[in-house]
């Protein structure tokens, strides 16, 4: 049996680039189609597409629909023009590492290209690549991370690491479907995920669709069920690995992995090796996004503080990787150390981790 | 100087009870004034009234309402009747052990009546002590707290432990406002508090009609702050303590204290004597209330879940002793032992925790 999702929160069609426009989940499935590479860059910003690996494959299609407006024959002024495209939609979000390593391989891509011609259609096709590679690497991290799943299991996870935050199935929702369809009886705790609330929008979303038993809880709760031993494990996903294994994930991360320490809970984190930054040594060089105070004053586009009264907005934290469990990757499952489980997993040197999971 | 706060939560108004209707803050102040008991453990359960010591008071009022409209002269068949309108308010909310202190202590006094005529104004003045004597206790515990704040702190605070969750100015916030009044510069990080958000509208709300620098946060960013070091203690109220310190409050509470313990940030717990229930050994024998999966499910009457997809939400988490760094009384700062503490605070046989803050 294979693992199939219906959701597609990206896709190429022809000339444009349609999303399925996550702000509006789950009270309708809109999408948006764009052939201006900065409407791209809006919604990328506006989170209507997100999610680590999402957005690296929308900001390639971005970068693709960027190249193919670009008016010139000229290589060398093709190129200067590409680079402002390529800048402009990495500096929509600045946590994520996959979106500056998807425009990355766009940018070289291009650069191989004889003519403008030519390099036009290496863009489209360098991102269909990355698309396509990523459906495949998050069907085998899903795979990895099913065998850390006991039967019986109630899996806690944070924000959404599904299929709309992916391209395939999701990370760590990867991970428990394909539990699911190894025939594991498997029970989700969802975390609401405020400010922007991904865990009751799309988490609990894409899993009721599948029925796959999902029960909601507010953020704050988490301890206490881990406490009172009604947690199993915990799976999230990431938005960049640094190479000592120090993970920056959605705000909130930190504190479930904490928590899981001091209750002996295994933590997980589902990365594939796009999310891996081999370039920053720990967490601390990850830069963190803040984002508008009114995502924590407002909510659905009510006030909820009184007037006058601001918020502090990071998007992120980061977690050192000492309350790490595993990394899930699509080559396998990295442990401590991870400064050498890291580095192998993307070297593709060996199977990181136990040869179990080959 | 001397702390005032306008804002009272419950008032006594010749013979009904008024009560500032909570669930409508920060959006408007209206006020519920009451004659029916029934009326009053209805405000009780639907939080109009919330916040352990007001819940106190709000159900001594609700059982003199109860008695005043007793319509018997037999003493025997008057304390029968009593005794159910005092059943029907402490099944409203079973966390919070002042509801039913207070209630049994109506009922104590009512009892030492010689005809109804005097146990009805026993009723009512006891209810009325009750209220008197929280407001002395409060204040006295504002001062222990304002100690342990240092001058230029940032106290991160969860939910509502102020004005109007108690008669007074607050425990966790009076001992913020009374540090204030010393002249401290004082700034607080306050968690919005999922699902009924009683720190985006209340704390926050009382604090900035004061002027006091007030942030607010989701829950779920506490533990980036606190790694960051941006936390200089962490101040939160309580519904019950046991005889070894183990506190329920709002779910929460257990994982800013695990983080604290773990950012080695102070936690402190603010807790008037009619918060402390020595009859308990232990946090487990504490009952956890169960509230509806709807207040998750939606925000400010919003849907946010999808259709179908249910909750689980404990009102209250209990937070072991050992992550508690000390718990300030009226009657002084009590650290561990508690099992000693508590009780020396309870019989008020001594100035528990060091002199300097008698």
């Amino acid at each position: 049996m294979e693992l199939r999702c219906t959701v597609s929160p990206v896709e190429w069609r022809q000339d444009r680039v349609r999303i399925l426009d996550q702000t509006r989940l789950p009270w309708e499935q809109s999408f948006i189609e764009m052939r201006d590479y900065l409407a791209v860059a809006n919604a990328i910003r506006e989170m209507r597409v997100r999610g680590a690996p999402a957005i690296g494959v929308a900001g390639a299609y971005g970068a693709a629909l960027g190249a193919l407006a670009i008016q010139t024959e000229d290589r060398e002024a093709f190129l200067g023009e590409l680079h402002k495209v390529i800048y402009t939609l990495a500096a929509t979000r600045p946590t994520a590492v996959n979106l500056t390593w998807a425009l990355r391989r766009v940018g070289q891509a291009v650069s191989r290209g004889r003519d403008v011609l030519q390099m036009k259609s290496l863009a489209v096709e360098e991102a269909q690549k990355i698309q396509h590679e990523e459906e495949l690497a998050t069907e085998r991290l899903g795979r990895q991370g099913a065998d850390l799943i006991p039967d019986g299991a109630t899996v806690l996870t944070h924000c959404n690491a599904g299929a709309l935050a992916t391209c395939g199935c999701g990370t760590a929702l990867g991970a428990i479907r394909t539990a699911k369809l190894q025939g594991k009886q498997v029970r989700v705790l969802a975390t609401e995920t405020r400010p922007l609330l991904q865990g009751a929008r799309l988490t609990a979303w894409e899993l009721a669709q599948e029925g796959i038993p999902v029960t909601l809880i507010a953020d704050s709760a988490a301890g206490h069920f881990m406490s009172r031993g009604k947690v199993d494990c915990v799976i999230v996903g990431a938005d960049r690995v640094a190479a000592n294994g120090d993970v920056a994930n959605k705000v909130g991360t930190y504190s479930l992995a904490v928590l899981a320490a001091e209750n002996g809970v295994p933590f997980y984190v589902a990365a594939p090796l796009s999310t891996i930054d081999l370039t920053l040594a720990s967490g601390d060089q990850i830069p963190i996004e803040e984002r508008s105070p009114e995502e924590v004053t407002h909510i659905l586009g009510s006030r909820t503080a009184p007037e006058g009264v601001s918020a502090f907005n990071p998007a992120f934290d980061v977690t050192p990787s000492r309350y790490i469990t595993a990394i899930i990757t699509p080559a396998g499952i990295a442990r401590q150390p991870y400064i050498v489980s890291l580095r192998q997993a993307i070297e593709g040197r060996t199977q990181v981790g136990g040869g179990d999971n080959a």
